[in-house]
């Protein structure tokens, strides 16, 4: 809410009285709002389902000139199919609607709908409904996903615990290089970097398979995704679990040749929103044995620190030098920093 | 798309390649994209959960001088439960985005989230997540409902047949008789008609417990909620069923005290939309069945006319005289006659 002006009311109070109003208050539901995705029990079901929803907007989220719509309708579920990740759940069915300024060709239209094919058929997931209409002015796309559990295998931002050793998957600040490209008039890649980063900008892959597993697997304690920026992203993740963490920047998984084109890759690592990767934490027992079964096929895994006591703060140093406190500060495209995730930090 | 400009494509052949694009393929999904909601089948589950969502856009769906942010809340949660009424689901859960531009208070985000509360919490139907976004600007709101079928017993457009009775629920035209007025400039009532008719149109009521009623009780061979009005959708309802229907003007119950303020009550009947009422066909065998068994304290409901041999038209008389065909016209909101409904509308 810190782009809404609360002119009466602050926003930790509005959030309070939006917990008061809307307390999850039917056993059907494991978990409600705070999370990445709403936990549903089904009656006599092994599994549980979840529910997620996102909004992409125009100049918010993204900008027209920089996308074509087929990265756009990909985006835009990939997003949706990242929250589901976060939580290990396969992805089953979404909806989307899709508003449309005047003008916009028939062909236009499919392009769109066959990003949302390109990426839901190789996941396995449905497009069941939606609707098509009419907007003001600018492209608007919301989609709600709903996913299922293997078994009950579940994993939530809280349940992490001091001493847990903090990882991450693939590369972070990837998708930040890419935006920082377009922002420079960098539309068509001049090399393998630039078209890894604008493909991380454009047409991110959710960590589906990725989260499956860790939630299958039985070592994980948290799990979240990188949507915001680590700075921004594990704050929460630690708010959750009610411990505070450390990181060591100089064993992070960075995009090391965003430099080339003036990027500062650990500060887009640290800061850069929209990597879509996945942040978790495992007790420090369990780590070497994760470690030597987590499957080759999938995405790299990087330890980048831990756990410690305390109240959800973030410390970072460089391999146990210059320990400071990680300024919060998400990486800012059009709207970073606003509070899309109300219902999600706690 | 009839307001997207297909220059390079028809319309019909969107629908065509975007339904090759989305086959139905999952033996978990009863019904896809056709529908009001998506139905699907959950293993080891005796009922079935259907999704479905509805986005309203400021100045295409509503004003912001015409509605409380109250109302607002309300009325779109109240379309999203509509879909799952016209299928015979109880609504269970649902996620809600909103994004608001510049210079909104903490207090109106308040009230909205008080009118999604005050039919969420009467309805039995939680909140479980969303987002609160910035916009750039115009109020956007997009919600996922999901609900639950008692035991199988869904009704879908599909399975009306020649000879049917057609049944609605409550009044027709009323909703659009509040619209008039609104743009006639009255925004307080002066009369319980006017306030009823502007009740009807800000804070509409979903049909949830009527839509259950008639799934369940057996003698329902089809329904659909009435969104856009009558003489559009009637011939969906006939065109999934295979069939052509016959209605009669003088039986309607229509909202006749609207012609006080200049409304023609019949036309607004035919084609005001946003009535939200349910359409529902019945064999002549089991209609007196049907109505002596009717609980009393749900809407009322009224034989409109029967289906009839053909493909998808409706004919129209005054109690068996002037009989015409009925000329699909929306009634003019501010995007009535747009193809919101392409995933809906076979």
């Amino acid at each position: 809410m810190r782009n809404v002006s609360a002119q009466s009311l602050s926003e930790n109070r509005i959030i309070r009285l939006l917990q008061s109003m809307f307390q999850d208050k039917s056993p059907a539901l494991k978990k409600g709002i705070g999370d990445d995705a709403a936990v549903i029990r089904i009656q006599n079901s092994q599994e549980y389902w979840l529910l997620t929803t996102d909004m992409l907007l125009e100049n918010i989220d993204f900008r027209r000139g920089w996308t074509t719509p087929r990265q756009l309708g990909y985006k835009s579920l990939a997003v949706n199919l990242s929250d589901l990740a976060a939580m290990g759940a396969r992805p089953r069915f979404y909806t989307v609607s899709l508003a449309l300024p005047e003008g916009f060709t028939g062909r236009w239209i499919l392009e769109f709908y066959r990003g949302l094919a390109e990426l839901g058929n190789g996941q396995g997931v449905l497009l069941v409904g939606g609707d098509l209409s009419r907007s003001e002015d600018g492209i608007l796309v919301s989609i709600a996903a709903l996913g299922e559990s293997a078994g009950r295998k579940v994993l939530y931002r809280s349940g992490g615990r001091a001493g847990d050793i903090l990882y991450v998957t693939g590369v972070l600040g990837r998708s930040a290089a890419g935006f920082k490209l377009l922002e420079d008039g960098c539309v068509r890649p001049r090399s393998r970097p630039q078209l890894e980063a604008l493909r991380a900008h454009q047409k991110p892959e959710p960590r589906c398979d990725a989260g499956m597993w860790l939630a299958q697997c039985g070592w994980v304690n948290c799990m979240m995704d990188l949507s915001d920026g680590l700075s921004v992203d594990l704050p929460r993740l630690c708010a959750a679990s009610g411990v505070s963490a450390e990181i060591d920047a100089s064993v992070l998984p960075i995009f090391r040749r965003s430099a080339v084109w003036g990027c500062d890759p650990v500060s887009l690592a640290l800061h850069g929103g929209e990597d879509f990767e996945l942040l978790f934490a495992v007790p420090n027992s369990k780590a070497r044995t994760l470690e030597a079964n987590y499957p080759v096929k999938l995405p790299k895994i990087t330890r980048i620190g831990a756990m410690i006591r305390g109240a959800g703060k973030v410390w970072i140093s460089e391999g146990g030098r210059n320990r400071c406190r990680l300024i919060e500060k998400g990486f800012d495209h059009f709207r970073r920093n606003t509070s899309r995730n109300l219902f999600r930090s706690k």
